[in-house]
């Protein structure tokens, strides 16, 4: 399933995309007069298989019955994939192109940074660059969305732990980031964690590691690698956090960036008043906000 | 006011220490029939000022009324100063003596890093060394407490945008730190923030950068300092952050350790199973955490 949450006057609402339109979940319930389904990304997270199914069978009998109207998805407000993650856990350095490109060594075991919640911003929304940065730069990452409580899990069931799957744009103050040394600040000014547009949920996804990752600025693309390239996949990050980090339902893994950000070109590219940053990962969908100096 | 959340089998209580003992703020509020007294920190920090004057006004009567148990701090099991904090934010090398003592430079700015949630312990709980560290080391720190939503603030305003303040012990792996550069790993192991015991209401601290700080490791003092060899004073700290990153209520900064961290000792001291930390703050009670090998 492809799960979203939009916005309307009544606050954040639980859709799903299906081939005819997003379903509006707690209209199409109340249309049909059904209970039990669940009405957000935090009941699904705290209900697990049994809520993915039950909202599963809801769509079908939807679908059959006909009756409920659906949703244009370019009308909607969208709010970050998971709107309210317990944590947000990055992977720095984590293909080697990249590795190469800023001149860093491949490291030995997943480089683990955080941005804090103030940082999400949903597909669609315009992204206010900070003034104090000159140098705000973008990285197109897999994001992995916890499923069930875990610590200690061994690389082989680690997916066993995973819900689903989404896109973040990693945005970094560059002149931030390597004058601090520490990495947050740099990575968690407000709207740098664009979350989104869908929580892809992992069966949609057979293979992690064989997902086509682009990145366009403008139009323009700027990164097109593929997952396949991680230094670290999926399974073992999720392994090596879980060592001493209990992980959550609702806690967030960005994945690491690969070659072709904006700081290892010649002449560097930061991103501008105006500029346009969409990023596709295969069945993942597409992610896409426009940047705005303050 | 000093408030603490404790555990019993229905789950997380609001309590209020006074002269006479602990309040059950529900129990009490049963007792004497009367509603719209806050049953949480959350909801104090959803409440704001109102929220607190509820309660004062409510602890005053019954202390008045004479009608109501007292529950025995002693016999408790505390819960995190703040439970559900929305982000831990953390300042490294903030004391002068503590930069000499580990050679590093005095920072132009505040250094902020990050600790995730499921690092959160209270005072009393015993946190598990993690098998694959042998250098966990300890740090005093003065924690604030953030009561209203910020961004931009001004050093000169940035108190009235702080609800109270408790303890913070930020624990650290300094062989993960160092090893990883990034220092997150290493600072949020499970078990690694003990944050407590109470949460302290601004009014009770006239001065927050006149508070004597201590860390004794089974009763031997390892750390005696005051907040005011802080090199970037609490009001500067939030104003720092909230330039770029919008402050919450319930966010939670712990703002740097002063000298004698164990990793700086020679030979260095590092915990070792069946140790005891407590850090005391003046006004702000006693921190004590025992530590087990795994």
């Amino acid at each position: 399933m492809y799960l979203l949450t939009f916005r309307d006057e009544t606050g954040l609402r639980l859709g799903v995309r299906t081939e005819r339109g997003v379903l509006d979940v707690d209209a199409a319930r109340r249309r049909l007069g059904v209970r039990n389904v669940p009405q957000s990304i935090t009941e699904i997270l705290e209900g697990g298989e049994r809520a993915l199914r039950s909202l599963q069978a809801f769509v079908e009998r939807v679908l059959e019955s006909g009756e409920v109207e659906w949703v244009d998805e370019a009308g909607l407000t969208l709010a970050p994939a998971v709107p309210q993650p317990g944590k947000l856990i990055c992977v720095g350095l984590n293909y080697l192109d990249h590795c190469r490109e800023t001149g860093m060594e491949p490291p030995k075991a997943p480089v683990l940074f955080a941005k804090w919640n103030n940082a999400l911003a949903a597909s669609g929304e315009t992204i206010t660059l900070p003034a104090a940065s000159s140098q705000v730069d973008y990285e197109a990452e897999l994001a992995v969305i916890i499923g069930r409580r875990c610590k200690g899990v061994s690389p082989e069931a680690a997916l066993d732990y995973v819900a689903g799957y989404t896109i973040m744009n990693d945005v970094s103050a560059r002149d931030f980031q390597f004058s601090d040394g520490q990495w947050v600040r740099a990575k968690s000014q407000d709207g740098f964690a664009p979350l989104g547009p869908y929580f892809v949920t992992k069966d949609e996804v057979p293979d992690v590691q064989d997902l086509p990752i682009r990145l366009l600025l403008n139009g323009q693309v700027m990164q097109d690698s593929s997952t396949a390239e991680m230094i670290f996949p999926v399974r073992e990050i999720v392994s090596y956090i879980s060592q001493g980090i209990t992980l959550e339902p609702g806690d967030v893994i960005a994945t690491g960036t690969p070659f072709g950000v904006g700081m290892s070109r010649k002449p560097p590219v930061w991103l501008q008043d105006g500029d346009e940053v969409a990023i596709e990962i295969g069945r993942l969908g597409r992610l896409v906000n426009r940047f705005r100096r303050a």
